[in-house]
């Protein structure tokens, strides 16, 4: 262990889950090729995403559980220092934005294109698999996706989060779309509608923050009266969005980006019927939910996990041409050896915290 | 009003809900031809509805209020007694089974090919639109479907519940289906299903019913001890599930007959990563949900209200055919002026009680 | 007839074709309304489209013969002068878009979202219906789409080009499209590619004219040398053209908009495995094709007619906010009384001629 | 060489097809594992396919020229003899059908869901990969499937002909489907589409065999009079084929299974306007095409290549529940040292060889 750690001497220095709230920066054998499609990464910039900090703090997320000491972090990019013998599309010198999950590309969700949702995927920082805040990461070839010189080593770390959203809602042109929750993943759905050539999004959120980025309009739903029935209260307040953003019969497509309860209910009334939503944030894991309406409007609900398949080319090509500006949701910077730090301030949750990154080792 | 009614003296008998719980046999004008589409039928069988039974004892279904006089049903077959100037495809004397609702034909949904989901649609026995409990029924010549000389008006009158599954999971060849519920509408799927090459048919309920209707496999969930959390409960049984019926990692489509809440629970977790789940029966409004498991399985939940566009056809077709055996379903008979009796039976609820059909004045 | 037309003290001037080459403007009664879903449109402007003038030369297309006199014109828009009384969302003074095409809305066709294809479809400028080219028409209230007020007469009537290919090709965001041929119908491909988020857009054509529209790429196939081989003329120039335009494997979709056997033989090599290619211009009835290619490439060609079910409204609010600018592709225009010039102009064929316009009658 | 082999003496005798029309039986060394994930496999039975006689006749099809020895045929099922350590779901004794290509898994075609038109494919018999008539073949283990106990090798082996289209065309309940050709892919199809819940299936041929695969009609097209335009005649031909089956407005889906330009043409005309056409079988490399009515049509035409990703799986189930009767296929059975015998078989083209088997090296 390193208490003051000397980053440059180590071989590998890397920010270790030992176990439930104890993390440290420990110096780990530098990673060796163990087939010939891997590649190693030096890791030039990582953010930090909620499910990190969920380990971090309580060991688990649904079955995953932290059984032993865990690097975190799996947001990230870096630059190619050594290929196997059989990649051909990177060679060393690469910059590299990295998708963090390897699947095992013999099931049938891989075979089927749906490689996201392979029981037998290797996710970076999730138990048992060590995680990119570490100085090298050993990665197979084809989930490394080289990034334009002109783009930073700060944007290709956020393709991961730009990517979770890219396709989740097969979003068309010309659909009215509705996002919930402002937060990072929210405001990046609005861009990401708005390069699919939506033809009106809508944000809803408690917060102005959303305007800025370019949406027609946004909605504050209002408190519920003590006392209120919260189904009666959603019903009521879709019906005012609709009216006050001339929605007319509902929304074609939903992005639910918040996890609160009570969106996810006004959601099923501020759909048109026969209309899309897409759960793309965990809060609760049961909710009261307005079954009947969904039958009744014809609703399809698609739940969503991380991201989809082949996301990430067209993420990097988004970024990349700049209609996806994804710098400025980057409103903290920390040293690799500020990680607990950075990881401190995720915790806090401060409305002016969108996004924390960390830089890698030199 | 006609308190004991001398039916053939009647212009146009039929069967009214003056209000709340509240029916009598009236005399009405017969209809006449409104439009050159249209075509008078003479009704000769009905299956009555839970909707029917609603209305009769609640006066109201969602926004659909009863505000006048109405007459009940809406799954009907008739003789076609005379047609308009404009229809081609049917004569005097051809058999039709009825699809009970007509939709604008102008808005996007019916443009787009939903037009079950059509805002405008005039659909019998739904206020303010009096049913086809009557001697004479006046319906549009294409919502009309000559049946096969051999097809009986009682499976004509079947249509409808056969119809309302046959398109909605978008069923394919060599899936593994989940059915949940024995009714009427369950056992329906079940044949339907086998129809379109399912793989494997499982059913879910407490009876033993769903056996005979050549599934391959039969689950009966346990009760849940007192106390259990019933989430973790749904989960335990899913699992069960599973194991015992040899079905992997989930079904890959369910649908959901029962409209019991512990079924829909279940159901989430039963299916496969990225299954999909239709939820084809209302039961409560607002249930327990676990939306987690939704989104970190990848579900596609999708409510399902009334029939899909465009299904009368098929299901006449895999009717006439005897793929689908819709005659043992119909479990009592009346008379039309035992219309109320039959009500009454509906509403009891017997397990022995499958469906009900009254049979047209001569 | 009106040899020196006084059109200002005619009931209803009408361009009116009597016979394959002679087209003469009439006067004929003004029309009224027959039923209570119809609007009388002022006639306002009107393109000129090939059809008209294939009609106007040979009197047949297909399967539609000219068999009487027929009112040529079906690219226009106007504003309301009267309503029927089931009208509710327009009124007299509107401005409007028109669709040319009525469907039937009862058969399998229409039912099942593709009224496009609908073989009982009243088509204005195809006998024996007449068109638009008069100062007064009656359409159905549905099929005429309110534009804003922002956008002239002339973009109003240029919907029906860009409406023509706005959902061909179910466009997703991020695909390489490759379009053939710079005529009118190839650069409004390219811009509405562009609005569905198209990655890449290519153009081929032996012209400069598809730059100024902001492609990415324009390739110029060569002339093949004399004696060659057609089809390996074909496989060479998609070859030549992938490696020019760095398109790798090949191009995501194809819209052939050119009509020219050799760029429907190229498209097919041009495409990657799997690719899609929209047929959008007619030719030559029948053609060398390589359908050996469409098999061992696991392509799909899907032939297109006229333009797709529910393609206005998104067609106008692309054009009404500037992200289709029709206004430039106008490029010559007439007043009502010299159409015949203006149908002379369109048969000639010259390149600098795009879109000619033709004024209402005031 | 082995001019008069001593099979049961030899490590692994393999059908070598060494130059154009040179083959021999060859004694080859034994293979080994080279991956973790591989297995050997002892082949038991293997069918010949048409590509295995071109490779042999004409040494190459399309890009993949002959440049070396190799080992014929690619339509087999065997007992493993040997796994890898990384092989979970199988064991030596486990009868298997092998899918014949194994793709790269990494190309964005794997990715998503396509991998059948995977550029980096390995295939059995395709230049320069050895194929499986030898008595030992190496393969990976998830491209040998596990078939059940009643169902024999000679069966397993028709897996392939089987799969190849079992997915083509998307085929759904309750559709009319015409099938061209009766040859052994053509009454796969036609039994496939069965199972897939078809309404009605029509065979189209000049051969009476067709019927007895329970078909709902047979075709047998006129030949065209001499010097008749042969588009006219074959639109000729599809109406009559609609008329006399009973049609109506043409067929929902097509499969074109004899690769002969006649039926190609044919198949334009009697596809419904938006039906779909899958080219399954090849002949021409380049015919005379109706485009002008694919597109006035609004036709999808799909090439079809080897088989689709994912369907063996799907046509196990369906062959070892005899939903599929591959058996009475098989016309014509040789022992290994028979195979050239029975390459001469097939490539003489009777009307009465269906599928030719050659039985593995004990």
């Amino acid at each position: 262990m390193l208490a003051t750690p000397l980053l440059t001497q180590c071989r590998n220095p890397s920010f270790v889950l030992r176990k439930v709230k104890d993390v440290v920066i420990e110096d780990r054998p530098k990673p060796v090729l163990k087939d010939p499609d891997d590649v190693i990464v030096h890791v030039k910039q990582t953010g930090i995403c909620g499910s990190d900090v969920h380990y971090w703090q309580r060991g688990r997320i649904g079955d995953y559980v932290l059984a032993g000491p865990m690097v975190l972090g799996h947001e990230s990019s870096g630059k190619v220092v050594e290929v196997g013998v059989a990649v051909s599309h990177l060679k060393a010198g690469d910059r590299v934005a990295m998708e963090p999950g390897v699947p095992c590309r013999c099931c049938n969700q891989c075979r089927s294109g749906a490689y996201h949702l392979c029981g037998g995927m290797s996710f970076a920082a999730t138990p048992p698999w060590d995680g990119t805040l570490a100085k090298y990461y050993v990665n197979t070839a084809d989930f490394c996706y080289k990034v334009p010189d002109h783009m930073s080593m700060e944007e290709a770390a956020m393709v991961k989060p730009a990517a979770a959203i890219a396709k989740t809602a097969d979003l068309r042109a010309h659909q009215t779309v509705l996002v919930f929750g402002c937060g990072p993943i929210g405001v990046l759905c609005q861009t990401v509608a708005k390069a699919h050539g939506a033809k009106t999004i809508i944000a809803v959120d408690v917060l102005e923050v959303a305007k800025s980025y370019g949406v027609d309009h946004v909605f504050m739903p209002e408190k519920p009266e003590p006392g209120a029935d919260p189904i009666a209260h959603a019903e009521k307040m879709a019906q005012k969005l609709k009216e006050e953003c001339g929605l007319g019969e509902g929304a074609d497509v939903e992005l639910e980006c918040s996890g609160a309860e009570p969106c996810v209910q006004m959601g099923v009334f501020a759909a048109r019927h026969g209309g899309t939503i897409v759960q793309a944030r965990m809060g609760k894991e049961v909710i009261n939910f307005p079954i009947t309406a969904v039958c009744t409007r014809g609703l399809v609900v698609k739940g969503s996990i991380r991201y989809l398949t082949g996301c990430y080319p067209a993420a990097i090509d988004l970024i990349g041409k700049g209609i996806i500006d994804v710098k400025r949701l980057v409103t903290n910077r920390f040293k690799f050896e500020e990680a607990e730090q950075a990881f401190e301030l995720v915790k806090a949750g401060r409305q002016d915290v969108f996004k924390v990154m960390i830089a890698g080792v030199v």
